[in-house]
């Protein structure tokens, strides 16, 4: 039971007593629900893996969106994230393919290049017909630094680097938009 | 006191309980703090009116920004309300003028272009050196409407008219990032 408990602990965004919650009722569903929870852990372990062009997370050789022969393959969008992928395709406007890179470079963390998927960013963008690559990693100073060093090593192979563009979100109001997203709308702004 | 609360709770976000609550609070002040009170009100309404040029609110016959030098008077930001002038002031970033509309247009409200200080930016325009007008009106459906409205008013003047970048949030999360915003941020991006 304490076991079982530690187990849940270590999930992210729960407790103690929330572990403890769990750990029982675990411990109270029927034999065949407890089987198949189970079960559904080993076989996610077992059968989920990156994408052998993306990166992202598949159960297949390629994932959906490269294997979905109506996407754009001259475009690239680079996130750091599976669920920032997801973002980006609830827009329903982005037709071109992606790659995962399953982090940030942040040396405080210890996190350095060679631990994110960017040698098979290279590797595809080499046996690839990839013109433009969008930097779409997080607004923020990793995601940023992480950008800039990916431009600079995509720069010298031809390819137009972009990155999202920062300002205003929709529906915001300018009252409360912080001192820093404001100057990049101001920097940005585009004739009309 | 009834009159005094029925005062108070007609105040933006002051319900029937605070309103009460500051009526007595009022009632228990000593003689000349609620006189000095009530002449702040009296004062501010008398003295503070709209600037001659920029309709801003200030309480001398130009205000801050407009009196000032140092200023870049070919630029104008033109903005719902001094609320937002204000926040761009606090990036520190912009150097230019501004135009204060008091509100947008907005015909559910009953509220047309004629009850905006439109006529007031046309007349400055026409008498001033002003090259270029950055909409930041608010990015909301009537912010936007406004924007458009104006820049086919000004247009014509031979003026560059811009609107603030739509995009991603300094320092905020794609994966919370809304539709709409991540699809405007993908589409304004630029080269790196």
């Amino acid at each position: 039971m304490a076991e079982l408990t530690e187990q849940f602990g270590q999930l992210p965004g729960i407790g103690r007593k929330t572990a403890q919650r769990l750990a029982y009722y675990t411990l109270h569903m029927d034999e065949a629900r407890a089987v198949a929870f189970a079960n559904a852990i080993m076989e996610a372990r077992r059968r989920v893996h990156r994408c052998a062009l993306c990166c992202d997370l598949t159960d297949r050789e390629l994932c959906a969106v490269c294997r979905a022969a109506n996407r754009d393959s001259s475009i690239i969008c680079v996130v750091e994230d599976p669920r920032d992928l997801m973002a980006i395709e609830r827009t329903h406007e982005y037709k071109g393919l992606y790659h995962v890179l399953h982090g940030v470079i942040s040396p405080l963390n210890g996190i350095g290049p060679e631990a994110l998927c960017i040698k098979e960013l290279l590797g595809r963008i080499e046996s690839g017909d990839a013109k433009e690559v969008i930097m779409a990693t997080n607004p923020t100073v990793e995601g940023e630094a992480t950008a800039i060093y990916l431009s600079r090593l995509l720069k010298p192979l031809g390819l137009t680097v972009s990155r999202l563009a920062y300002g205003v979100p929709v529906g915001a109001d300018l009252e409360y938009a912080d001192e820093i997203t404001l100057a990049r709308a101001l920097e940005g702004r585009r004739v009309i």
